[in-house]
C-alpha cells in the first residue's frame, strides 16, 4: 500500500473537488503491469465491436480522461463503447490477453475519482448500453442494461404505478450501473435505503472476461454466498456490471414537503430526534447551514431568509391520511423544538422549488471561491449536532470558509470548504481541517464516505476507519477475484 | 467437488428431514485435514475458557452431534461454550494451530445440516453468548451477542416501541447469530425483507482467529466492499459471527389478519396477483394446500374446513386507517377472484390461532408418515400457481403423498413429502420427484433454497442453479478467507 501523504486536487465551480493522493495515478509498476493499449489490441477491439465504437484519437479521448473530479485528468490509451454484455466480455478478454488495465465508466458523474483512467489504459464506456429490457409489474422488478440513466429507471417504473426510490443528486445524468458500482445514496436513505437495497440481480463480466449472472427475481434466495453484494459498491474493482435487475415498490400516493427555519443547529437536530422518537420515519430530512443558505439564496432567489442558522427540508410520503397526520406532527415537533418558522409547501411547484434549492447547494457554494473541497462524512444520527458544531469549530480554528449541507436523517454531511488551490498556505490549512474531521468521524463510529465512494479520494482514510483486519479482508477479496489487478487498479486501495 | 449422487436422510416427526449426500460427512481427506481434537488441544481450550465450558465426554457431546436434521448424527471431538468474542477468537486460534476443523452452532434449529459436526471436530456452541448489549432507541439499532434468541431481540425492541421484522419459524428458539449466518427468512419477507436487510454491523472471528468488526450504525456507508454482506448467509463457512448490530423499525400501530378459503389453487394465486396489482404489499400471504389443511385441522382443531383446495392467511400492518383500507380491499379482491369464503380474525386471539395453525403445518404433516422430506424451493411470484400445480402432478406421477405450504408473497414453497425411509422403492420415487421439482424451479428462474440454506442438504443442486462461473466465484471467496478449509468444512460446497 502506498504511504504517500494525500495532496489536494481541486474542482472548478460545478465540478467535484478532491482530497487525493497523486500516487494513485501512477501505472502499477509494482505489480509489473505497465502495459498500455497497443495497435494490436486496438485492431482486435475494432474487430470485436466496430471501428466507430473504438476511440483512439487524442481529441476524441479527451472527454473520457476525467470524471466528476475535473482537475484529475489522465489520458487512457483507447475508449470503447460496447452495446451488449457479450461485447464487454470480449473487450475484457482482449485487454486481459494484452495485460492492459481496464477502467469502466458510465456518465462520469462520480465524486471520488472512481472513473479516472490509468495512463494508457482501456476505458470501457458503458453509456451506449442504455436499454430497459423489462418492467415486470407483477414481480415488481425492472431489468435494464447498465447504461440506462437512473431517472429513466424511475420514470419507467412510474408509468406502471411503481417507484424506484434511490435518488442520488446526479440521477438525471448518472447511469444505473454506476449507481450500483458505487452503491449510491440520495435524499431518501432513512426511509427507503440505498441502491444496494434494490438490487436483486446482476450480470457481471469478471476479470478473466467470463460473463456470469448473480441473483434472480426471487424475494428470498439463500443458495450460497450473496455474490451480488460483493460487486455492489465495489467501484469497478472486482468486475464490470453490465445488467441489473432492480426491485420496485408501489408509488406513494401522497407526499408533503415542509420547511423549518432555525436559529440554532442544535434545535434542528433536536427536531430530528423528536421526529424519530415519535416513530415517524420521513422520506427526506435535509439541511443547509447558514453559509449554504446564503449561497443558495444568492444563486437561486427562492426567498429563503439568509439570517438563519439552519434550514431543514422535510418530506413525508405514503397514504394520504398518514402523510397528513405525520406532516402535522412533524411541523408541531419542529415548533416545539425551537424552529423560528415552519411551513408546508403550498403546492407541488413550491415543493419542487424547495427540493431544487437543496439540490443546488453544492453548485451554489462552488461559485464563491476558485476551489471547493467537498466532504462526505457520515456519523450515527445522534452525533449529528455535535459533528456539525465540530466542523464549524474546525473551520474557525483553521480560519477557513465552510458551508455544510446534507442528509440529517442519515447522518450524512457534506461540509464544503471554499478555498483557492493557488494559495498553498491556505490549502495546507484545509488539509489539516480535513484530517481533524476524518479523525472525529472515525472516533464517533462514523464512515469517511457515506455515498460518494472511496475511489482515489478517500484511499488514504479507509484503512484508518476499517482497521487492519477488515482492510486486509477486502484486499484478499480483490486478489481472489482480480489476481492480475487489471480492473480499475489503484482505486479503493493499492494491492 | 463431490459428484456423489445425493441420498436421503430423514427426520422423525417434529424434526427436519434432508435430501443429502453422505459424502459430505467424510473427513476432508482431500485437503489433508483429518485431524481430530487431541488431549493437548482440549487442555489448551480448558485453560482458555474454563474446564466446565469444555465438553469431551460422549454423553455430554451427544446433544451437539446433530442440528434440526435428526437423522444426521456425527460425533465431534469436543464442544466449547465461549462467553465473549475474545474467547471465540482464542478457541479458533487453538483449533487452527492444531489444524482441527471447527463447526459452529447456535440452538441447532437449522434445516439444511449446516451445524452437523465433522467427525472429531471442535464444535463451538454460541448459546451462552446471550447478552443484549444495547438497544439504541435514537439510532434505531440493537447490538447483541450472537447467542441471543431471535424472539428476545424483537421483544427488547418492542419494549421501546420498535420492531425487528424477520420472523423465521424457529424464532422462539433459534439464535440471532444463526439467523444471520443463514440469512433466515420468515413470514414477512415480501413487505419487510429478510435477516440481511436488518444487519448493520457484525463482529466476526476469522479463520486465523483474528477478531474484526464490519459495518457500523451509519445508515449510509460506502467505505470499501460490504464485507458484512459476505458473511451474512455464508453458513459459518467464512468466519464466526459473534456479535450483531441490527436495524429496528417503528412498531406498526395496527395489524389485521384474514383468512380466505379457495376451491382452486389458481384462484388463490390470482388473488395474490390482484393484491399486488392494486399496489398493496401485505406483510403476510401464507398458504396451506388441501393435504396440509387436513393435517393441521386434525392436529390443532381450530375449525378449518377440510374440503378446500387452499387456505390463504393474509395479514396487513401499519397505520390503522391504512390497515382498514387495505384489509377491506384484500378481502374484496379475494372474493372477486373466487374465494369460497373470506373472513377477518375477530380479535388478536383468533389472529394468533390462525398464525399458529400456519406455523404448525410442518409438525402436523410430520405426524402422518414415519419420514418427512421438506423442500424449500422458491420461484418468482408469477410462477407460483404453476409451481404448486407442477408439484401436485409430480407427486401423482411418482405416486407420492405431498402437502405443500409456504409463503405466497415470496414465491417460497415448502412441499413436504410424506414417506417411509424403510421403503427403498418409495424413497427412490421421492428422489426422482425432488429432481423434477428442482429442475423445474431452476427452469423458472427460481432458487433451490429460499430460506433454509444449502448446508449439506442442497449441495448437490447449488452448482446447477448458479452455473459454473458463479459457483467458482463462491469457491474463490472461500479459499481467500479460509485457505486451510477449517471453518464448517464440506458445507455449501467441497473445496
Amino acid at each position: 500500500m502506498s504511504d504517500a501523504r494525500p495532496r489536494f486536487l481541486h474542482g472548478k465551480a460545478g465540478h467535484a473537488p478532491l482530497f487525493i493522493s497523486l500516487e494513485c495515478l501512477k501505472p502499477r509498476a509494482t505489480l509489473g503491469i505497465v502495459t498500455s493499449v497497443t495497435p494490436t489490441l486496438i485492431s482486435a477491439l475494432q474487430s470485436a465491436l466496430s471501428p466507430d465504437r473504438v476511440l483512439t484519437q487524442a481529441e476524441d479521448i479527451l472527454p473520457y480522461s476525467f470524471d466528476g473530479t475535473a482537475a484529475l485528468k489522465v489520458r487512457p490509451g483507447a475508449v470503447v463503447f460496447p452495446l451488449t454484455s457479450e461485447e464487454v466480455a470480449a473487450c475484457m478478454k482482449l485487454a486481459r490477453a494484452a495485460e492492459v488495465p481496464v477502467v469502466t465508466r458510465g456518465s462520469g458523474t462520480g465524486l471520488s475519482g472512481g472513473s479516472v483512467p490509468i495512463a494508457g489504459c482501456l476505458v470501457i464506456c458503458l453509456t451506449q448500453m442504455d436499454q430497459i429490457i423489462e418492467v415486470d409489474e407483477k414481480n415488481l422488478t425492472i431489468h435494464a442494461q447498465c447504461g440506462v440513466i437512473t431517472k429513466d429507471i424511475d420514470d419507467a417504473a412510474g408509468r406502471v404505478g411503481l417507484f424506484y426510490p434511490p435518488d442520488p443528486g446526479s440521477m438525471k445524468i448518472s447511469t444505473i450501473g454506476g449507481n450500483v458500482a458505487e452503491n449510491s445514496g440520495g435524499l431518501r436513505g432513512l426511509k427507503y435505503g440505498v441502491t444496494r437495497d434494490y438490487v436483486m440481480g446482476l450480470t457481471v463480466v469478471l476479470a478473466d472476461g467470463t460473463l456470469t449472472t448473480l441473483g434472480n427475481k426471487c424475494v428470498k434466495d439463500v443458495a450460497g454466498y450473496s455474490m451480488k453484494d460483493v460487486f455492489i459498491g465495489s467501484e469497478g474493482t472486482l468486475g464490470i456490471i453490465t445488467e441489473v435487475t432492480l426491485k420496485l415498490v408501489p408509488k406513494p400516493k401522497a407526499r408533503k414537503t415542509m420547511l423549518a427555519l432555525y436559529d440554532s443547529m442544535e434545535a434542528a437536530a433536536e427536531t430530528i430526534s423528536a421526529i424519530i422518537a415519535a416513530k415517524i420515519i420521513p422520506c427526506t430530512l435535509e439541511f443547509l447551514d447558514r453559509v449554504t443558505v446564503q449561497c443558495v439564496e444568492d444563486f437561486a432567489k427562492i426567498g429563503l431568509p439568509t439570517d438563519v442558522e439552519a434550514v431543514v427540508l422535510m418530506e413525508t410520503d405514503g397514504h394520504p391520511v398518514v402523510v397528513e397526520e405525520e406532516s402535522a406532527m412533524m411541523m408541531q415537533l419542529a415548533r416545539e423544538n425551537g424552529a423560528r418558522e415552519v411551513r408546508a409547501a403550498a403546492d407541488d411547484a413550491e415543493a419542487l422549488r424547495l427540493a431544487t434549492a437543496r439540490r443546488s447547494a453544492f453548485s451554489a457554494l462552488a461559485r464563491l471561491r476558485p476551489t471547493t473541497i467537498l466532504e462526505d462524512v457520515t456519523v450515527p444520527r445522534t452525533e449529528l449536532a455535535h459533528m456539525v458544531k465540530f466542523i464549524r469549530q474546525v473551520a474557525e480554528k483553521h480560519r477557513l470558509q465552510v458551508g455544510t449541507f446534507g442528509h440529517l436523517g442519515d447522518g450524512n454531511l457534506h461540509p464544503t470548504f471554499l478555498t483557492d488551490e493557488r494559495d498553498h498556505e491556505e490549502m495546507q490549512r484545509v488539509e489539516e481541517a480535513l484530517e481533524d474531521i476524518v479523525n472525529e468521524t472515525i472516533r464517533l463510529g462514523g464512515t469517511v464516505t457515506g455515498e460518494h465512494g472511496v475511489g482515489l479520494a478517500k484511499k488514504a482514510f479507509v484503512k484508518r476507519q476499517l482497521g487492519e483486519a477488515s482492510y486486509e479482508l477486502m484486499r484478499s477479496i480483490k486478489r481472489a477475484l482480480d489476481p492480475q489487478g487489471l480492473l480499475n487498479p489503484g482505486k479503493i486501495f493499492d494491492l
